[in-house]
């Protein structure tokens, strides 16, 4: 018999002494010898307090969601403050750990006010009764009178809590969702804001004992982080990083993070981990997400992530020089895409020969110093994700397109065929105009302002509530998530395999990118600069530059 | 050889496999046999990095404490409030648990603002670099913008933060003493306080990573007490006392408690355990107490707190007719004594004589009708530690001195025999006026106002630094504890004791009270009445009288 835990018994009768909660599950015999095996029907076995009469019953309240969801917000450029260079690396290395966990995550660079605002009604949208919850932020903020503040990057020079978002009220609307766990991880400094003489009063807090605070900080204190030259990551991401993925409850996971810091000589003073929480239950990020009540609307918080996630199908354009070029797609970020050219085919005649995007419409945010590179690091791009691109050796040209957000109408461009004959010297151009719709996240129109509390009923779960501005994108995002062979990462896919709670660790994690292989900050052999935020005399014999994610120092 | 852990090996080797610091210590070896056994000179083993070369080195970052010093009070008599039960019985059960981890406890009931404000002051005094400080609170209070406070018990009406103490301060005069680790455990209602709009700014909280705050209840959130007819527990200290001896790190200590309260039917939804902490290090309120390189000021601290502590020295009383009666004299808290008396002789023509205690000056709180009693729980008293008392058989008067902390000038009272004669029947009395001096607390005069900061500079730490006011009460305080016969007790030996950093457990538990024996609050039989803090239909099945410890419900 296989247990859920995934030993295999070669006895003919399994015995569990102390039976709990944590055997249930399905089970079923092997037979086998040198050449063949066999599987026998599996057996369900419910394990209940009703089902156990003596005394040896313990109830292991492990944790279960209903459906685990996360909501990434990393701001670097801000317009009128300093600018920051860890979020990326941090949101991305953080987006693609809560991926292997079964978190649906909804990871966004660079927002503006209106923006956030939205992106935080619409990840409300995604949550429901048990839902695990889970906001990151990774930016400029403070707090005043206990309050949180996140700070969008069109704030003013001298915001104030209207200019930004506040975490308090964010956790009261997540509460108005019953859901199972809310936890915050703030990645921010928290000293006072003194133009901000303002006391907000979020709604009560209701008494739920399932609210974790993860802050990278502690009050009153700032939150660093070490500049590199390849990739940065703030203090607090650093050290997460290491242990997010621990199946431990989650303020066990976020105390050793806090021991981790507390080792770390630079920040020591300076920056310390604290955690605030209520949770009563032994609740992890790693919890199981069991959908057998709930499949219906399972299903469609899957689809209504998904619809937000729904990359261009693959093209093949046909040049009439007869240049054959895939154009592909792949998502860094959920508000930012690579899209990459690839010759598939060419005449003998032709000796060179590249595609190159062009003609993006004004409000596109693309670089265009940094379009059509050769490397995905050349390009900007931090996709450490392999696959849906084409392998390395077939060369490939990338474009990055940030800020989709902001994405009013349908993504327009030219493909643009440079080539030359091997009996001429002249290069040849030959154009075709693309359209690819509305990738990514540009669907949500997070740009347009919303009311807060659109479908917060939420048991009255409506399949277009996320549809607010067209009716006709959802089909298109069916049909494509559908097909799935462009779907960031066929996410959505994963999600549903995993929800039949078996805990076939090995089969998830094909289905999610390879850690990425960064070397341990502590033995870069960078030079060493330190900001204004550490004095000299402190970081002698460290290799980093160090900025502070909290701008009121600077004035 | 014996380690530290107390283990004995019989083999003539004693090899560790992975040296870590845990190791340190004093080992020695012992021979025996049936009928003797003898123990070699002590070798003391140091462990430091240096000393280990290959890679088996794990440095053990267990905390060691330079003194454990705990602080607390419950209020319960409110002039203006109502009345609570439990911080009597909460305080006095944390006390005895705290004193069996070696902390120097000072447990102080029902103060006013002065005499708050004088207690933290003085404890502040008994901190020093790397000690260990521990508050708590049971009583109203209230928090707004983020700070907590502690409300006295001569509040008014409408109190604002001017008639309470804010712990956020405590903490920051705290951290001045660069304490090792400073532990809050607030048991009181954390609502917001709507007759208060000022919004207090405690200094700026420092990075010292050390800081974990337990509270009872959750942000917006009431505490509540559990009334019984014998011993009323608030719901914290109930499911704290079962965890708080245990060898872990606090926070993880606290996670437990949060957990355990969380399965605590009757409090769902409304009151669930907030903790909040930035500690780094792995500390533990059971750490020893290394002492070796600071022992002139950790002595100096012993006699400080044990000044305080002090009780008069059982005295013998013979009176004309004969009879000798016996003045003894026990601790409840530190600012509540137990007087008691006994017959130690009578000639035998008295046939029945007892030894009352009257004629006390006004301003000392005897309440008259339960003072010569013949149980210490007539007397009101909850004291549960036998030693020192006269064993059951003999029979005693007990009365019960409280708010020793007012007392202004010696405590004089009169001893009354009265006696019968075999051939009388007119009872006849013989006095003896007794003076004890200042017993307890009264020493520290905290009903004076006192500067915050005296003596702020911990490093010069002067050994009359506590002596506001009476030059000769030192000497005084330090014979009777040098004698140490009737010392709460013996606490000052037990401490020095312990310094020795050997875990002689078992030693160690001689000199601490029973563990008090009281059954578990679910299993008892008293009959249901539910105050108007929770509704009758959440109450069916439980048998206690809730009440919450904040007030702003009953306005």
């Amino acid at each position: 018999a296989s247990s859920p835990s995934g030993l295999v018994f070669c006895w003919s009768t399994l015995q569990i002494p102390c039976v709990t909660t944590e055997h249930r599950g399905e089970y079923r015999c092997k037979v086998f010898n040198l050449y063949h095996q066999a599987w026998s029907d599996t057996a369900t076995i419910a394990i209940g307090p009703s089902s156990i009469t003596d005394a040896s019953w313990v109830e292991v309240d492990r944790g279960l969601a209903t459906d685990k969801v996360a909501l990434l917000i990393g701001n670097m450029n801000y317009i009128h403050h300093t600018q920051l260079c860890a979020p990326i690396s941090d949101v991305h290395e953080l987006t693609n750990l809560l991926r292997q966990m079964d978190f649906k995550v909804v990871s966004l660079l660079d927002l503006n006010w209106q923006e956030m605002h939205s992106a935080v009604t619409e990840f409300l949208l995604l949550l429901d009764k048990g839902v695990y919850g889970l906001l990151y932020f990774a930016g400029h903020g403070y707090e005043n009178y206990g309050n949180s503040f996140m700070v969008p990057i069109d704030a003013p020079a001298s915001y104030t809590s209207e200019h930004c978002l506040c975490v308090q009220n964010i956790l009261t609307r997540m509460q108005e969702k019953e859901t199972g766990l809310n936890v915050f991880l703030l990645d921010m400094c928290r000293k006072r804001n003194f133009y901000d003489d303002v006391i907000v009063q979020p709604g009560l807090v209701k008494v739920t004992a399932n609210i974790v605070f993860g802050y990278a900080t502690c009050v009153d204190a700032e939150a660093y982080e070490v500049k590199r030259e390849d990739v940065s990551n703030g203090i607090f991401i650093s050290f997460l990083k290491r242990r997010v993925c621990e199946d431990e409850k989650v303020t066990v996971m976020l105390d050793r993070v806090a021991e981790d810091m507390g080792r770390f000589e630079i920040t020591r003073g300076r920056q310390a981990l604290e955690l605030r929480s209520n949770l009563s239950e032994r609740r992890s990020l790693t919890d199981q997400i069991q959908t057998a009540e709930c499949s219906a609307s399972y299903k469609a918080r899957n689809l209504q992530w998904a619809v937000a996630h729904v990359l261009p199908k693959s093209h093949c354009l046909q040049f009439d020089c007869g240049v054959k070029v895939q154009l592909g797609f792949a998502a860094e970020f959920s508000n930012i895409m690579v899209i990459y050219t690839r010759i598939l085919e060419k005449p003998k005649e032709i000796v060179s020969c590249s595609a190159q995007l062009t003609d993006f419409p004004q409000g596109v945010d693309v670089d265009l110093k940094k379009s059509n590179q050769e490397t995905l690091l050349e390009a900007g791009s931090l996709l450490l994700i392999k696959e849906g691109l084409p392998s390395p050796e077939a060369p490939s040209l990338y474009t990055r397109i940030r800020s989709l957000q902001r994405l009013r109408t349908e993504l327009t461009f030219t493909v643009c065929l440079h080539y030359t004959y091997s009996n001429m010297d002249e290069e040849v151009q030959e154009r075709q105009p693309v359209t690819i719709g509305k990738p990514l996240v540009s669907k949500l129109n997070l740009h347009e302002p919303r009311s807060d509390h659109v479908c917060s009923a939420s048991s009255s779960f409506s399949l277009d509530s996320f549809s607010v501005t067209e009716g006709s994108s959802f089909t298109e995002g069916f049909a494509s998530v559908d097909s799935a062979s462009n779907t960031w990462l066929h996410y959505a896919q994963t999600g549903t395999d995993s929800s039949s709670a078996n805990r076939q660790t090995s089969s998830r994690s094909a289905n999610v990118p390879e850690e990425t292989d960064c070397p341990e900050f502590f033995d870069s052999p960078e030079p060493l600069v330190a900001s204004k935020s550490l004095p000299h005399s402190q970081v002698n014999d460290l290799n980093y530059k160090f900025s502070d994610m909290c701008n009121f120092h600077s004035y």
